[in-house]
C-alpha cells in the first residue's frame, strides 16, 4: 500500500475539474485530517473555519450577508438546493427545469429526491430561455441556471434565468461548481450580485485549489436553509442541515486556507493563465482543420474527426469527451502551456 | 490560518465518534490527497483501492463477495441503502421500520427521500421485535437493525430483523458504522454471515482508524447497487451509484492503509482495551452511586443525577448526552484509561 500512488501525478490530466491542491490547502487538509465540522460541539475551531469559508464564497459571489455550508462537492450542493426549492414548495408532483447541459448530479438529485427533472435544449451552448419558460408550470420549484457548464464552459444568462425562477414563484438555483472561481475576473453576469438567485454551487475543491472534499453550498436568505434541518439528539448541536453527518476538517480547512492565498489576486492570475491557454489550444486546434467551440471560460472542446481517446490514452493523456462525442480538455490551475505543447505534439504524432 | 489548530487534540474528546487515524492512515491519505474515486478512467490506482476497501470491508461482515462502495460516511451510507429499498419497491407510499435508536441519518434519508420513517420503542435499549412487526405493513420497503447503537452501543437482534424483512417482502439493512469494527471479537450474531441482512453501514473513519471521509455501504447482491446508478456523461465511466460525484481519495487510501494494518489483530487489541475501559468506567460511576447502562460495547451511558456538562466543557471535556439526558461517553481507541482517571478525578471535583 505505501508504495502505490496515482501514476500520473496530474502532469498528463486534461479530463478533471480537481486539480493538484495550493500547498497552503494542502498543509490545513492534513492538519485538519482528524476533525469533524459535523459535530461543532467537538470541534470548535474547525466550525469556525467553516464560517470563515462561507464569508469568504460570499464576497467571491456577491453576497453581503452569506449563509451556506461547506459540501462534500457540487453534487451535495446541488441536491441540497433542489430539496430546499421541493421541500419549501407546496406540491405533491415537484419538477426542476433546467437548460439540457446541467451537471448529471441534477438528474441524480431528481432521482433521490422524487423530483422530475426537465431538461430543455440548449442555444450555441447556453440556456434557450423560451425553451426553458416552455418547461416552466405550477409545479416548477426550481429553475436552474448553469455558470460554466461542464462539457462546454458556457455561462448561462443567469439575470433572466432568475426573473423566469420568480415569475413562477420557484426558487432559481445558479450551479457555479466549477466556474465560480474564474468568472469574478470576467464581464459576465452570474453572481448574487447580478441576479436574484436565491441558491449558489461554488467549489473550493476545483478551481479553488482546495483539496477534496470542498464543495460550496450558499444561500441568500438564512431561512432557505431552515428547510434542511434535521434535529440532532446527542450532539451538542441541536440540528443538522448538511447531507452528511461526519464531515471532512481537511476540506473545510484547506478551503479557508487556499481563499486567503489566493483571493482575489491568486485566482486573477490563475483565470488569465488558463484562458490564454485555452484560446492557445484552440488556436491550435483549428489550425490543424478540426472544429473548435470558442472557449469562453477556460475549457477546450472540439472535434478532432477522428476518435483517438484510446492511443492518447496509452500515452498517458487523461482527456474526455463531451457527449456529442468532442474532445474536451479543462485548463485546470496544474494545465500548463509546457503541458498543452506536448498534448498537441503528441496529436500531431497520429 | 496556519496557527490555528482544534485546541483539544483528542486528549479530552469523550464525545465523538471519530478518532485519530492510525500513522498508516493518516500517511495513505496525505498521499491520496489530491486524488477522486468519483472519476475512476482519471485516478485509476485510487479506484483499485477502493476496491480493495470493498473487500476487505466483506471479510470483516461475512460477505463472500461483496459489493459496495466507499462512502463519504454513515450518514450516506444508511440513506443510499434506504434508497435501494425505496427504488427497489413497487409502491407510491414507501416506509421505513427501524427501533426508536436509529441514528438520525434515518429521519434526515426520510426526508431526502420522501419515505415515511417508522419507529419502534426499544425494550432493554434493543430493538423490540412485537413492536417493529407491528408498524411494518405492504408499504414496507426497508427494516432496520442497528449492530452498535450511538446513544448506548446495543446491538438489536439482526437474524430475527432480517426475517421480520424477508416476510414482509422488504429489505434489511444494518447500521453497524461504529460497532463494525468492534463486533467482529465479540459473541454477537451481527452480520451478512450471521443473517440474511442486504445491506450495511461500517465505517473505516470510526472504530476502522481510518481519516474522514470513509463510510461503507455494503450490498450482498451487486443488483442492488444497481438501483442508485445514474448516467454519468463526459467522464470515460458511464455511470455512478455514489450519493455525491466527486470524492476523497484521501478517505479512500487511507481505509485500506487502516484495515492492512490492523484486520484483524489491531482491531482486535483495540476492542479488547475499548471494552476494558468502559467496563472500567462503569464501574466507576456505579461506585459513585450513578446508574449506568451496563455497557454492552465500548460505550458507557450513565445518569449524573446533576448535569455537569457546562462544568465538564469548561474544564476541556467533551462530552455528550443520550435522548434521554444520560452522560454519555465513547471509548474510542484514543481514549485511554489515564485520560478516563483524569476525567474520574474531575468529576469527583464536583
Amino acid at each position: 500500500m505505501v508504495q502505490r500512488a496515482e501514476p500520473q501525478d496530474f502532469d498528463r490530466v486534461l479530463s478533471s475539474m480537481c486539480t493538484v491542491p495550493h500547498p497552503a490547502a494542502r498543509e490545513a487538509a492534513e492538519r485538519f485530517l482528524a476533525t469533524n465540522p459535523g459535530d461543532p460541539g467537538t470541534y470548535e475551531t474547525v466550525s469556525e473555519l467553516e464560517a470563515e469559508a462561507v464569508e469568504s464564497l460570499g464576497e467571491i459571489t456577491g453576497l453581503t450577508d452569506p449563509t451556506g455550508y461547506v459540501a462534500s462537492g457540487g453534487t451535495e450542493a446541488n441536491l441540497q438546493a433542489v430539496r430546499i426549492a421541493r421541500n419549501r414548495a407546496d406540491t405533491d408532483d415537484p419538477n426542476v427545469v433546467a437548460p439540457v447541459h446541467a451537471h448529471f448530479s441534477f438528474t441524480k438529485a431528481a432521482d433521490v429526491l422524487g423530483v422530475e427533472l426537465r431538461t430543455a435544449p440548449a442555444e450555441g451552448y447556453r440556456a434557450n430561455l423560451e425553451a426553458m419558460a416552455e418547461l416552466i408550470d405550477d409545479d416548477t420549484v426550481c429553475v436552474v441556471g448553469v455558470a460554466g457548464s461542464t462539457e462546454y464552459g458556457y455561462v448561462d444568462p443567469i439575470p433572466a434565468i432568475a426573473e423566469l425562477a420568480h415569475e413562477a414563484d420557484a426558487l432559481c438555483h445558479v450551479d457555479a461548481a466549477w466556474g465560480g472561481f474564474y468568472l469574478p475576473f470576467t464581464d459576465h453576469a452570474w453572481h448574487f450580485g447580478h441576479a436574484d438567485a436565491d441558491t449558489m454551487t461554488i467549489d473550493p475543491h476545483k478551481v479553488g485549489q482546495a483539496a477534496v472534499p470542498a464543495g460550496g453550498l450558499l444561500a441568500r436568505d438564512g431561512t432557505l436553509l431552515d428547510e434542511l434541518a434535521v434535529e440532532t439528539p446527542y450532539l451538542e448541536s441541536t440540528s443538522q442541515l448538511t447531507l452528511t453527518g461526519t464531515r471532512s476538517g481537511a476540506g473545510v480547512a484547506s478551503a479557508v486556507a487556499a481563499m486567503e492565498a489566493l483571493w482575489p489576486a491568486g485566482y486573477r492570475e490563475q483565470y488569465e493563465r488558463s484562458m490564454e491557454n485555452a484560446r492557445w489550444l484552440a488556436d491550435q486546434l483549428r489550425a490543424r482543420g478540426h472544429d473548435v467551440v470558442d472557449p469562453e471560460l477556460p475549457l477546450v472542446a472540439a472535434d478532432l474527426s477522428v476518435p483517438m481517446t484510446d492511443e492518447l490514452r496509452a500515452r498517458g493523456w487523461r482527456v474526455s469527451k463531451t457527449g456529442a462525442g468532442e474532445m474536451r480538455v479543462v485548463c485546470m490551475p496544474h494545465v500548463t502551456r509546457s503541458m498543452l505543447r506536448s498534448f498537441v505534439a503528441d496529436l500531431d504524432w497520429y
